[in-house]
């Protein structure tokens, strides 16, 4: 489906500016014979020397005169990134040397390479499956623990053995099948229906699984999306800029303040939250405020936990009244199946002990009807009172999830994709096997969700797909 | 003066950013130990492992689980970079990877470096001198082919061996002197005074020249300052815009647009000039543009080459007239000893040939009272025409300087002022020796001079020179 390339790449591996050593990679079949042309050593050659060697050089100019002197690495194929031959050249972190380092290497006859194309050979070469090299990407764009721990078992094969478990009990299955129909005549049963059946469920469930972690999944990966809501004016610019210790958003008295919604990303003892300070809801005609308030209502939605505040400072019975209006108000935009609704009782500094404890039981009140535990968390945003504890909360929540799934996570839209094409196709089987459709479907069916499943560990992909994947990366990796 | 530290030191030794690996550096006397504390390998220990070899290993968190694969490359004291035991660490290029990295590393021992700390070890290992050792952080900060040249000369030890051969003939002369105060009731001369008195002359105009190279050195380095200079709406701003290739200074038909100084460097075959777009000059009493004005003869009396531009487009007596001022105003400004003088015929676009050779004719005659050659290229800013002569008059100047100077050239401020105070010690040496003064106090600034001389490379240094020195390197080198 796509041809191995036969030429030799070259690029920088680190990033290129002002530090002590910058790191060139060439790779490819020439890489030896091309770094020994650019580089003179004082005895000995690239090509003699042997993997996971040293040696000192210097590199000339086409002038003849000093570039740089430079340590080579040496990698012999198979023991490489890319399981190619491949140098790793360590010059000054010179940007002209750099740049004059790789016109020799390409005068000589390297390829300058392409973003992801060292990791593309290194899938090409059976160094890595797909999803493996997919997560190289993000084992080096992870900014957190928990993002690391999901993306390196990703890359170091954790998922793709998952995967190759599933299918290698559906290609069992499916060539059993096939050995009937080749029995046709005979009616015979090689594979047990209800074996067959009780498999199914058991695979149909275990990629359901996946899909499901997707949202755990991306939560990790990107950030745990964390909608900060409430009315105008409750004091959620405060919030965020109390929480990230900067001022990032607008605070002021005057309601409507916040527009746009503004997103910042907070890591709390390894994991990241995505902090989204949202427009407060009121009744407004003003058009730019709608918008926003519309905006806030989509990001509620999109957010895994809600923290919604309520201004309880307010005292008498329009006070209580307009609370209650308020926390029924963020109750209806929570979906409980999927979110969390933490509220958070702010300017708690304006009220003495008692106050707080009677605002607790009065908002436990007004959300009593709700099947779900809505957590109440009194804060001032304004003095910082209740931060740690409103932090602790959020880690111990996500920490807890994140503790139950013991198992994949999967990160990748691709994946999810790719699973539920194949979990669609698995269901096929089940109930045309159920309305007694012929051997032959049900064979093709379990084929196509193999196809699927397959396509995730690129035993089957396209020079499209390579491409889609692979142009994300950055030049190097 | 100062101890050797014996402790370890780490850092990134490349930029920290999204890129396919980072390296980080490790060196100090436990070095070795501290890696194999960090990373577990499959067999083997960085201990035992030979210089210039490689390992592939694993680093595991505090908690047990994979942080990182790893190549781990060993460097045996005295071959490293700093001459102790070294070694690099390639992980994957992920802040978060980078950060534990580190953390585990300084648990287990190391310490984080300071900048520029690992050449500052290089040269208290005597893997190079302090001339050397400077020029690492100019090699690496080079923009140009000319700029790359002179440091790389003086980071291989050029400058230093020259300053070698004077010091050993000032040593040799000094020593007789002080010979001579042995035996001083005998009266003998062991240093001949006429062989002495041209050694020191000498001595002396090689000293003088290397002072004298510093405004090419220092112009190479840091680019060539050409100031556009000439009347308010002369086409100054255009021609800078014209040169980049892009909008970078506001230009407007108003007179006296440009208010603040421009600098933009622009690299030309090599070598780099830095362009500096000045406020036009005419008498006027708007305070900031006095200010501009007053900044724009600052700029005249630094550059090296003045682009003085004259619009020539305005026709009859009074337009003939007023083009004479503007160029007798820019020869006043211009120190013709050290600098050179460009007429720039602007405007060339709205003549016909005839008008511009006319126009060339013209000031050609108000130059004649100048005893230096004042070049004269008609460009049209606007156009573009005769922009790529310019830029190789310019090229071809600068590249005559350079050519005719093929010895070392002076980059450094504390060599230029080390170097001064050593031609003063020399000049009195001079002096006092014609008027018969004691050998003792001659041999005195001899040695005071060797003192100087001596401290370029770091004979003699203290704490601070090297803190000077150092602090102004990257974090890794």
């Amino acid at each position: 489906m796509y041809l191995i390339n036969e030429d030799t790449i070259c690029a920088p591996a680190t990033v290129v500016g002002t530090g002590a050593i910058t790191v060139l990679r060439v790779s490819g079949s020439a890489a030896f014979d091309i770094v020994d042309r650019v580089v003179s050593f004082r005895k000995g050659t690239v090509a003699e020397a042997k993997g996971y060697t040293m040696k000192f050089g210097t590199v000339y100019t086409e002038g003849g005169e000093v570039l740089d002197e430079v340590i080579v690495s040496v990698f012999r194929a198979p023991h490489s990134y890319t399981g190619e031959n491949s140098v790793e050249i360590s010059c000054h972190a010179s940007r002209f040397i750099v740049e004059q380092l790789l016109m020799l290497l390409v005068k000589e006859g390297c390829r300058t390479a392409e973003p992801g194309e060292f990791t593309q050979r290194a899938f090409l070469n059976g160094k890595m499956d797909l999803a493996q090299a997919e997560a190289v990407a993000d084992v080096i764009a992870s900014g957190s623990a928990a993002a690391h721990r999901v993306a390196f078992n990703q890359m170091k094969g954790g998922f793709s053995s998952e995967l190759k478990g599933m299918r290698d009990e559906l290609l069992n299955l499916v060539s059993l099948m096939e050995l009937e129909l080749d029995f046709s005549e005979e009616e015979v049963e090689f594979a047990d229906r209800t074996q067959l059946n009780s498999l199914l469920t058991e695979v149909i469930a275990h990629v359901g699984r996946l899909i499901d972690s997707f949202r755990l999944g991306n939560a990790i990966k990107n950030g745990v999306p964390v909608a900060i809501a409430g009315s105008t004016n409750a004091g959620k610019s405060t919030l965020l800029n109390a929480l990230l210790g900067e001022e990032r958003a607008i605070v002021s008295d005057v309601h409507g303040t916040t527009r746009d919604t503004i997103e910042e990303v907070l890591n709390i003892e390894g994991i990241l939250f995505r902090f989204i300070d949202t427009a407060g809801i009121r009744e407004t005609s003003e058009i730019v405020e709608q918008i926003g308030i519309e905006r806030t209502f989509k990001k509620i939605k999109e957010a895994e936990i809600v923290l919604g505040m309520v201004d309880m400072s307010r005292e008498g019975e329009a006070g209580i009244a307009e609370a209650e209006a308020q926390v029924r108000e963020l109750v209806s935009k929570v979906d409980f199946d999927v979110q969390k609704l933490v509220i958070l009782l702010n300017k708690a500094d304006l009220m003495d002990e008692k106050e707080v404890n009677k605002n607790v039981n009065l908002v436990n009140n007004f959300v009593l009807s709700v099947d779900y535990k809505v957590d109440i968390i009194p804060i001032s945003a304004r003095t910082g009172s209740g931060l740690s504890e409103l932090k602790k909360y959020l880690f111990d929540y996500q920490n807890a999830l994140v503790g139950e799934s013991d198992h994949t996570l999967v990160t990748n839209l691709r994946h999810v994709e790719a699973l539920s094409s194949a979990r669609e196709s698995l269901l096929r089987v089940q109930s045309g096997l159920a309305a007694g459709i012929p051997t032959d479907l049900a064979a093709q069916d379990i084929r196509e969700s193999l196809y699927y499943l397959g396509s995730i560990v690129g035993e089957i992909s396209t020079d499209e797909v390579l491409g889609n994947i692979f142009r994300n990366f950055c030049i190097g990796k």
